[in-house]
């Protein structure tokens, strides 16, 4: 057995299932090897950042890791972006990244990252990145990588691979290793919380990483049926059950003057599985942390505690277990007319999203009507499309929820900014015959930008600074682009073309990408920040 | 004046005329000063490996430092693929990349390298970076880095630039400062050179770098002239002006064995801005160094040296400055007819290519014969897509040479599965209304990978390898793609009608993609690498 045979063992007995990938010349004895088993299928990327978010996407939904296959250095980083999405967002996953024979690499001047400094590179993003020094060593990785990415609240390991230890002989992996269980949130650590969850005071409950999945998220609407405590979720959450029939769990708002406000009746906040709420930039003479200084903050479990098992403890301690807890009840409105407004495309997705959908949003500035809408729709699972705040994961997120979950309808929310740095995505859907709708919001603007430059500027916006914010002269035509890529597309420019496109496109299987040219005013947004300067 | 005011009174004052810009929300106080500015022309790209890649266009037709504007960690990490083509290519630049206000950064967990680490990404692929520590901080390292970036053989530049340090006071930056010229090679050094050319031993001279820039090759053609020394060229050369009255310069051959072969005659091969030639990759049981060991290798100049300055002291000390030199002729062929391949394709670009164009070669396994035909074609400069092998270089370096050279026509060979990795160059091609013609090489396949996966497999090659590397099923539809993205295109699948659309894009204004289907044989060369494995 060679080094990649013995890698390929490890990685399958330890569990992966399925590789996305975007091979090149120092992957090949491993392309070699995947195409000679059915144990790992293989999902062709044709760029890296679709590799990493399709990943993401695949470990939110199938709630084990996938393999990703990278050439070198450069292909490493043109996933960066998504793995900090992806590390934000809890998933796990293993990188196995090809590299230079170990003999060769010092044969490049020190610079050369493509050929060296790999592991410095992998090491910004990853939560381990090893180099292997022989073919049994990087069997040994491998089966190390399998264990910890799918141990307690996901790890991204990333194994660089010289090509000398894919072709020489090695010694079989070691037998898989049990995965790692999260931190036991303690007996007297449940006791307290429960004491302070009965103390009187205004109680915040707020959620994150797997507290906001189905089976978290009862406990936590139990909990807080019983003791009157409010629920909160993460301003980013990587994967939210909502609509009919679950606990509606309010976000925390995005910019510190909202959250502020937000925050404001409360006495005391309890963290499960969220971090300290702060915003994501600081802005001159402006709080950074979300919660007023006077509410006491208590944590009940990082990421790196058994989430599920203490709401479960804590309900048990609380005497919640069976109560009964506000469900979501389903929205009755008609299909919406008149212009194509955000909140228009909210009335139709609210409508007609499919039980048991996955919704992906990077709808950004015009995600968040929609993202309203949806409160009341079908029980579906919501998954926010940039939890790192890296631009560009919708797409590919789209792409790994799909291959996922191969019967569930994914929805996807993209914005035609954001939509444009992982726009090759589209081909490795229309291949997989992946059953995405895709709602391009198509607003011809960075709008976005344009409020944060009213925030920190006023007036005297010119022309030139408009330009660096603005897609048009040439405007996107985004039917082309996804038929292009071999995607079927359609245009809405109005409310009721909307409803229609997609009507049609649920009905149907395989994606489909609506291009609907959204009326979008962002002035009251402009206003509002400027106000609370 | 604040932080910003003075980083960009640094940089303009350093001599930067020109941003390649992808701005986030820490960019903010940068893209309104940059807005408030005639000194700086800026040009927005929808995707950072654009924008770093347009940079690198820019500096090797300019001679001089382009801006990056980038956004955090994540917006760095996009463009890196392109940064390490850059760095190969010696090109210079200055980045500079937002971050959160230092106060904030210790707000988020250590792994999130979007708010902190981007120094550690930033190292792995600049010559230097450095973070601001307050905004009189930020305008020094502004100055720092424009002179490094100006001085001899370019310096990629990183400044991180938290948000506080923009919008803090600064004192105004330091005056501008002379960039540093390159090692001077010593009389002593050019003697023995000189001496070694005329001890009747067969002679190589290796040029790379700046050596093979008009000025440059001009020396290099004498010298050779004068003393019967034979010209190549480094593999991937940044910039080789080739074509019509240019001495003719053979480029070493990419795979070993066709390199050594290359050397064999050679007794002796002086070195002048290039590397000593290895492989790009190391593959089982064959060499990685180019050159045969009984061929004496010496340095004349590496990159750090007066490339130029070392050429005419050799040549007055071979005393060939006056040396008439052999000049390539322009060949007279007619337009070609039938199945449309490279071979066809190289033909009418080597016939219709104008005087002083600018050809850029991402074509990959279709680019090599196109390279052999316009040797004959006129005078040109010849830009490699991708010096430091990380895919993706062609568009974007198109859009740099255009936006340094608007009146020189540019054309582009662009592979369709390489173009796919930064596809959003077209639309900032079409909004400058760049005067480029891109040759779209469509062949449906990622044929170097077929190519070097027969290098290390024999046959059994089964079709869960092959969906590893097509580009099928769906197949991509380029000129949708450029229509999508705002620019005009055609489509041919003849030689004839290649020549038309050619013919007429290049007598017209602005940036055209013509997708060719090309018919391609690779069989040859993968027979030719089983048998010389």
């Amino acid at each position: 057995m060679n080094g990649a045979q013995a890698l390929l063992q490890a990685l399958v007995e330890g569990g992966l299932e399925t590789c996305f990938a975007n091979p090149g010349t120092s992957e090949m004895q491993l392309v070699y090897e995947i195409g000679r088993t059915n144990d790992i299928r293989s999902v062709l990327c044709l760029q890296e950042n679709t590799v990493t978010g399709a990943a993401d996407g695949y470990a939110r939904m199938a709630g084990k890791p996938a393999l990703t296959l990278l050439h070198v250095g450069s292909g490493f980083a043109n996933g960066i972006a998504n793995l900090q999405n992806a590390a934000r967002a809890n998933s796990s996953m293993v990188n196995v990244v090809g590299a230079n024979a170990t003999y060769h690499q010092r044969n490049f001047p020190e610079h050369e990252f493509i050929h060296g400094k790999i592991v410095d590179l992998a090491r910004t993003v990853s939560h381990w990145a090893q180099e292997a020094k022989s073919a049994s060593d990087l069997a040994v990785l491998g089966a190390l990588a399998a264990r910890d990415a799918r141990s307690a609240n996901g790890k991204i390991c990333t194994v660089i691979a010289p090509t000398d230890c894919h072709w020489d002989p090695a010694i079989a992996p070691p037998a898989p290793a049990e995965p790692i269980p999260g931190i036991r949130v303690s007996a007297e650590s449940i006791r307290q919380i429960a004491a302070l969850l009965t103390n009187g005071k205004k109680t915040g409950i707020m959620l994150g990483s797997r507290a906001l999945h189905g089976e978290g998220l009862e406990w936590a609407g139990r909990i807080a049926a019983k003791t009157g405590a409010d629920l909160m979720g993460e301003t980013f959450p990587s994967r939210l059950a909502r609509g009919e029939g679950r606990p509606p769990v309010p976000l925390v708002p995005y910019f510190a003057e909202m959250a502020l406000k937000f925050f404001e009746p409360y006495e005391q906040l309890i963290l499960v599985g969220a971090q300290l709420p702060v915003v994501t930039f600081a802005y001159q003479n402006r709080p950074v942390i979300k919660v007023p200084q006077n509410c006491q903050v208590i944590v009940l479990a990082t990421t790196e505690h058994d989430i599920l098992g203490a709401l479960a403890d804590l309900a048990r301690s609380t005497g919640a277990v069976s109560q009964p807890t506000f469900r979501q009840a389903r929205s009755k409105t008609a299909p919406p007319t008149g212009p194509l407004t955000d909140d228009a495309i909210g009335q139709s997705v609210a409508m007609l999203l499919p039980e048991n959908a996955i919704l992906v949003d990077e709808g950004c500035t015009m995600g968040a009507a929609i993202f309203q809408r949806t409160q009341q729709a079908r029980a579906h699972d919501y998954l926010y499309g940039v939890c790192g705040g890296a631009i560009g994961g919708g797409l590919p997120l789209s792409l790994g929820a799909a291959v996922a979950c191969p019967n569930r309808q994914v929805v996807t929310l993209q914005a035609d900014g954001s939509g444009m740095y992982s726009v090759q995505a589209l081909w490795s859907l229309a291949k997989e015959h992946a059953d995405v709708v895709i709602i391009l919001l198509k607003n011809d603007h960075y709008a976005i930008l344009e409020i944060e430059l009213a925030r920190v500027r006023d007036g005297d916006i010119n022309e030139k600074m408009q330009s660096m914010m603005t897609l048009q002269n040439p405007t996107l035509d985004w039917v082309k682009i996804a038929e292009g890529h071999g995607m079927s597309a359609s245009r809405a420019t109005t409310a009721e073309q909307f409803h229609q496109h997609l009507e049609r496109a649920l009905a149907e299987k395989g994606p489909h990408l609506i291009e609907a040219q959204v009326v979008q005013n962002i002035q009251p947004m402009i206003d509002l920040v400027r106000k609370t300067k």
